[in-house]
């Protein structure tokens, strides 16, 4: 992602606050049998996209916020929320990597059969990092506090910041129970797919800088947040469902066709089912969450989502979706940097990647 | 427990501020889907002594501050947070029973089995019950922010607010690292317990209320929560080693035995085997942690922790304890209410119970 908005200063900007914060912790956290959770969290921290904290922090900006080091860490604490989420999802999927490295809890498998400790490694490092999402998760919450930002602004962005992790967490619950229903119809994936990523990956972050600036929420806000931020997180969705299955392993970080083996009940395969043979979904029942999935199998379910037209299907919505997201930008009572920032920001969340 | 403070309307109140609380969630968490995590939290809320709520009620009345429901509610917030470290804690430990109704990843295992979904029911009912342990860690501190306390108080205590959330993850976490590291001394074992448990049910909430009420950290405060939170703090816990292992079920929640058959490394344990025989010792390490422990297994370890001394040691460890933090409570500026208060819950936090 390049960008005229200096994207690359903002998330140096970014990790310096993050790495900050966790050294503050250091005290707490780091003697000898507790400083695997502090290293696990910093290797973790220094990967990611700083998509949130860029929407929250052009939020700022777009409500005539000034650039400064306390709305950088309100925003970045956003990454800490999205790191506990994340790690806590790995374990509830089994996923053996995450952003190229192995996953929390494969790692902390991994130390505890180093040390040749007793007991299970796999529950050791289940347990273990279910802790370090709890522990990224409270965090999360004291970086934002402590950001320096007025106790005012807080106050007014605090409902929001509330109904976001509330949110978070129901989403998570409701792709549990769309794996576990196992037939999943587009409108029901989209309802999980808004409340587990969409929301908090766009709109509710655009929201919070927002808010936090203009002090109040206000009705061109939420118009703005609407139908903007509601829009660029589906279609962000929607490139993540569709990365999932066709995207380059160097770019995910996720071994190919990951979802695929995990079985996601995805928008993308739901659209994939519902305009299915009655042969091409059979296939996709047997093959869809087979944690032994191969090549083969990976490319014949590839196969079916592009002869079924859900692929195109899927990148017609993203470009109709970010259409009128960008279009609705157009009409907000922003700054044209940030209106120039928000758009960038569009398009580089929902851009095909190869 | 019954003392002259009125426990019982005490008690009342937290129950209704924390309904109170969960109904405000029930426009985001009351869809048909998602309401088994909303039953799920009313369910185990409706448990638990309250024994947090009212160390960090007593320190608010003991620096000054008048009864009212907001410190009720901001007090309350405390078996939101315990409620969470519970749940997660059995999903670690696979505990079957919680305060006498199956663990929530046990029941929302049993909701998948009924329902005869697809895939394992215990994962789903791990997910389900990281996911409601998360949204309890996340409410806790909503309920906290906005019990209506003055901000300038709540901005007072925050830092301890965060430190104690912080502790108990780590505390968390060395419990884990304890039971895979198999030998514990008396020391590693009690740095164990007071992180985990000590720490954050009488010391913090203690000097939560206190700083509350007097708007910052003062000497005095640090004194009392030293001398009498931190000696209660650990004679609670060496209270709990000892139910864990001698109490009755229907005090406990938890089947006889239970923290044998899941062979916790408690101070009770560390000293029992700082004691035995070898013969003893080679017989608690047999047994401790075998998941088929029967009631003859049981009655030996029993038998190996009162004949070490190890459950006379224990008693009179309490006892001193409880002596020391009495003492140092009678010294302290607070009200004669409040010290009249805070020697009942000593007492009873740390009594035997048969």
């Amino acid at each position: 992602m390049t960008t005229s908005f200096q994207w690359d200063s903002f998330r140096t900007e970014v990790d310096r606050r993050l790495r900050a914060f966790v050294e503050r912790q250091r005290p707490l956290v780091g003697a000898p049998d507790l400083a695997p959770l502090l290293t696990a969290a910093e290797d973790f921290l220094a990967g990611g996209k700083r998509l949130r904290p860029a929407f929250c922090y052009w939020g700022w900006r777009g409500a005539g916020g000034e650039d400064g080091p306390e709305i950088c860490a309100a925003a970045a604490s956003l990454e800490l929320l999205q790191a506990s989420a994340l790690i806590h999802d790995d374990v509830m999927d089994s996923s053996d990597m995450r952003r190229g490295r192995p996953s929390a809890h494969r790692r902390f498998q991994a130390m505890h059969e180093e040390a040749g400790w007793r007991g299970s490694p796999a529950r050791f490092g289940e347990g273990a990092a279910v802790l370090l999402g709890s522990l990224l998760l409270v965090w999360s919450s004291e970086m934002w506090r402590t950001s320096g930002l007025p106790a005012e602004a807080l106050a007014a962005a605090e409902p929001i910041h509330d109904l976001m992790r509330t949110e978070l967490m129901c989403g998570q619950y409701l792709d549990l129970l769309e794996q576990a229903h196992g037939e999943s119809t587009f409108d029901s994936a989209l309802r999980v797919a808004l409340h587990k990523s969409g929301k908090y990956s766009v709109e509710q972050p655009l929201r919070l800088g927002l808010v936090l600036a203009a002090g109040r929420q206000e009705p061109w806000i939420d118009r703005l947040c609407v139908q903007y931020g509601h829009k660029v997180g589906i279609a962000f969705q929607l490139r993540d469902d569709i990365l999932g299955v066709f995207g380059d392993p160097a770019e995910t970080g996720k071994p190919a066709g990951d979802d695929l083996r995990e079985g996601k009940r995805t928008m993308l395969i739901a659209r994939t089912l519902s305009a299915a043979s009655e042969g091409q979904a059979a296939d996709v029942r047997r093959l869809l969450g087979d944690p032994a999935l191969d090549a083969q199998g990976i490319a014949r379910l590839r196969g079916i989502i592009e002869d079924t037209g859900a692929l195109t299907a899927g990148e017609e919505m993203i470009k109709r979706y970010l259409d009128d997201a960008l279009s609705s930008l157009e009409r907000a009572p922003i700054t044209p940097e940030a209106r120039r920032a928000l758009e960038e920001l569009a398009v580089a969340a929902t851009a095909r990647r190869s």
